[in-house]
């Protein structure tokens, strides 16, 4: 079985972006719905995410609301909260259309400055109620200018109590960029991986919360190149080795689109660590000229490298992600039969 | 011979952090100069930097004042000015009294929101009264807040004019974090290399500055890992492929502190293009319990590669430090003999 742990809905029909240019025009009473039939997402599915599960053999895919549409920074904690509800109804919706293919993963409200304890109630009716398995956390609800504390700090616990009480991890992924400075996939969210992990080192948050789960996407930003630099700055910081400073809670997805950077993934991180990811539809969606293939084919990439044992690559395709996202593993037990 | 194309002086005497304490505290008038003797300049290099390319075996280091002390967002542009005169002038003497081992580089009187023209006088006194070969540019002067336009912006062009003109590269290189999100050496430099190739890929700087010449420090940030991505990205956005749009005109250095990432380094991205360096004494002093060695001893990483040939590995130890920092080409073969 093969488990993509990063999917969001980047093909989500005009209804959703039709409710949101009503929502922020004003135009929204509380209890409108985004207009989409069941036919409208089975089309906006079929001919891509499902085509390219069919086509590269993924199995089933962590699916949660764009990435870059939470837009956190935008409105208020109320248009953030009604805007993520609709987003986490419409992922409900897909994965009860397609149970077998798709498991969700819901976004946040967060809106910046405000208190990360008002996402509560929004990730206790998604995964109670709801059935989804993890979390996106944006530790930059401002959208590129980065005002919020560290996610280390105290501001965020309220949240890491919940996750934990309710055993599910959080992918930390930030939205687009409103600063000039970063262009959103190409610089914003590879930054904010860096940035997360270079946070978590600092700080002793797992200390405190020794059973919470943070997956860091696009192949961990930087992190796994510069892995002598960040062993070497822990340990000029007197922290304990990453082994034991943060490789108990965090683990790295393999987004990285060619296949020199996913074999440094795998020499460099232990395979109890890295849980295996394409983001299809996503970031990059063209055929690379040097090899004739999607560059968001990481699968290919992984498969073709012989230094990793069958076992281990078992647990970066599945394994790891039924013990990160423990919620799912019933689900995906079942569908492995 | 082995050229080291990023070294700063963070050793530099208590003199300098008088001088600068005083100028903060509004003390200083502007006839005084740093307390500072040739002694003290030989003692503060003897032991740490002289000791080092001693020991393994580093030529010639281009030595820049420290980045983290730059400080581009303290006071205004005055302040700036003055603080910038000073550590360049310290760098002059540096490279006066051990002109075998050092060449000079130099910092850039920059302040948040002040146009970079600002820049020109300086930057002619350095090159043409003092000798100096290359600049330090940073791209984010309010100190991780990140509110200058990008480096394709016509705000940065007169720089650029006068940087052709003098023939001198920039090591784009930010200085130290004010913003508790980033750690300044593990996020900050990590994340400004990254974003300031991104930003060099959206536009098309080079068309209008074709022997404009920039280094990216820290191994290029996170973009070798994920080379893949960026030259899909770029091919979404229609701009050339990255060997055209931006290989005649970056150039990546090996401040990476682990020998996969090394290994990636030089398998991605072209000899042509890598320019050694270890940035000692500097953000990682420590040994590696893995290796025994220390983490920033990048030479033995490159010494240790077998699959780059020894006219590559030439080039990287300084070959492509003499055709970057042409002003340095003919101090160099002097010193070669």
């Amino acid at each position: 079985m093969i488990v993509d742990c990063h999917g969001h809905y980047t093909t989500a029909p005009e209804g959703l972006w039709a409710w949101r240019k009503a929502q922020l025009a004003g135009l929204k009473n509380s209890s409108s719905k985004p207009e989409i039939s069941d036919q409208e997402i089975r089309d906006s599915l079929e001919g891509a995410q499902l085509k390219i599960q069919r086509e590269r053999g993924t199995d089933v895919t962590f699916f949660s609301p764009r990435a870059g549409s939470m837009e956190h920074h935008v409105g208020d904690a109320a248009v953030s909260a009604a805007w993520t509800r609709e987003c986490n109804d419409l992922i409900h919706r897909v994965c009860s259309l397609y149970p077998a293919n798709f498991v969700p993963v819901c976004q946040l409200p967060q809106s910046p400055g405000t208190p990360p304890a008002g996402c509560i109630a929004e990730l206790e009716r998604c995964v109670k109620e709801l059935g989804f398995v993890g979390c996106n956390l944006n530790p930059d609800p401002s959208g590129g200018w980065w005002k919020e504390p560290p996610l280390t700090d105290k501001w965020w616990y309220p949240l890491y109590e919940k996750m934990v009480e309710l055993d599910v991890p959080a992918m930390v992924h930030v939205s687009s960029s409103c600063n000039p400075a970063f262009h959103f996939t190409g610089a914003h969210y590879i930054n904010a991986d860096t940035t997360a992990v270079m946070q978590l080192i600092q700080g002793d948050l797992f200390k405190d919360f020794p059973t919470l789960k943070f997956v860091i996407p696009h192949g961990g930003g930087a992190v796994p190149y510069h892995w002598g630099r960040y062993r070497g700055l822990a340990q000029d910081m007197k922290k304990p080795l990453l082994k034991d400073h943060l490789l108990k809670n965090i683990y790295f997805d393999t987004c990285v689109y060619h296949k020199p950077g996913i074999e440094l993934l795998l020499k460099v991180i232990p395979a109890d660590n890295i849980l295996f990811a394409a983001e299809v539809v996503g970031a990059v969606r063209g055929i690379d000229p040097e090899t004739g293939q999607y560059f968001d084919d990481t699968k290919r990439y992984i498969d073709a490298i012989d230094s990793v044992s069958a076992a281990d690559k078992k647990k970066i395709y599945a394994g790891n992600a039924k013990k990160v996202y423990s919620r799912a593993a019933a689900a995906l037990q079942r569908l492995e039969g």
